[in-house]
């Protein structure tokens, strides 16, 4: 079975690698940046192109959302499958007479940090049974931890790995303002932010909450939001306790 | 040199099992909860009371921070060491003709998960040389990570743990609502909460930014907001959103 990666950005770059490293064999990259599909070329030894798409079974479109629509167009080909990586786009956006599918990782992708593959969750979705146990296989190789998943479930699967992990990292970004503004090295936060990790795998979060919205100490808020000079920083606090206090009905 | 703690919650518990652990002798464990104390004497071999406050050289105050006054001034001694264990409270919150001090542990304690204490960052503060190198003793015991600070800085430690702890949590106990509301396993969340917070150990938290709000998706965004039912979580999620937004000047 050929396999063509359409994409050069972080997923295309971390699929590829998955695929080299379980000795998943990929037939061609394609995308438009020409810099970025040589050193997923060289690094994979994939054959990459940016003008004459190879022609394959599985095309996997792994671009940004509001470019997996235009690419689509690209695939003229009639009998083959073609699957896009989105948490949050329907199969159906993709525009051409293939069957259509969703090969979803759920896991943030960053370039320059390396990735435990075995470990990311992969949601697939597909026009019929063969396809859907195609894809399965695929992920399979990569990871255990493989769900079938229609447009609908996915949605929530996206949208709570936005709270889980985007929101998360934001949190770490502002935090990391407060600590810098003191000449406090945020590394000293490190052990804290594994621990409030670790202990959510072992207790329900909800159980798990300290601090003081949770323990109602009015004086260490009002205390915190005098210490709160950028508006933001304020903004989210204020909204996070209130959000807790309502949790636990405070 | 006797060492008395005083309380039975959380931190007590944590203090007592991390002293045990690295054989630094406690002379009691005093508190007003019987049934605590008793398992933490049982646990770690200390003598526990509720009534008779034994002689020691340095009393660690680890209860609530509503607590802690009222609990100092039932230290009578004059010629001791005294410090609480509050992020959010001055060493001179202690009623007492003692010397007052402050022996901050950093880190979120919940009685029923095992800590690494030898990751334990401690902020110390006292009120001469004599008393913080002694207790840089004991802290260098339990971690290497010791730092003194004076109430001015710690005040900016415990917001910031708030943000990158507490907050972070309350995130995943809201993200676990959204998940379990499509009958979805949080547990599938695991390998990206884990990558989410192992990633800022390797870059800054605010170039580890993924997801909609950075990309300004305003597709995405538009349809996450159209899936969240509940209040609280429509105004994290747009809070959050603005702020990742503002920071990147999107």
């Amino acid at each position: 079975m050929k396999i063509v990666i359409l994409g050069s950005g972080n997923i295309a770059f971390h699929l590829a690698k998955a695929f080299y490293d379980k000795k998943i064999e990929i037939s061609q990259i394609f995308g438009r940046n020409e810099e970025a599909l040589k050193e997923i070329s060289e690094k994979f030894s994939v054959p990459f192109s940016s003008e004459n798409l190879a022609d394959a079974d599985f095309y996997l479109i792994a671009v940004n959302d509001d470019a997996v629509q235009e690419v689509s167009k690209k695939i003229k080909k009639e009998n083959c499958l073609v699957a896009h990586t989105s948490g949050s786009l329907p199969k159906d956006i993709l525009e051409g007479n293939y069957r259509k599918a969703s090969f979803y990782p759920l896991q943030t992708f960053s370039k320059s940090k390396e990735l435990n593959y075995h470990e990311i969750p992969f949601f697939i979705e597909g026009e019929n049974e063969k396809d859907v146990e195609l894809m399965r296989k695929i992920a399979l190789k990569i990871s255990p931890n493989v769900a079938t998943s229609d447009y609908e479930k996915r949605k929530y699967v996206h949208l709570t790995a936005v709270f889980a992990c985007n929101f998360v990292n934001h949190l770490f970004a502002r935090a990391k303002e407060i600590s810098d503004s003191q000449n406090i090295p945020f590394s000293w936060f490190f052990p804290l932010i594994e621990e409030t990790t670790s202990k959510i795998l072992k207790i329900e979060p909800k159980q798990a909450q300290t601090g003081p919205a949770v323990r109602n100490d009015e004086r260490v808020l009002k205390l915190h939001e005098s210490l709160l000079t950028e508006e933001e920083h304020l903004k989210i606090y204020r909204t996070m306790n209130e959000s807790i206090k309502k949790m636990y009905e405070l």
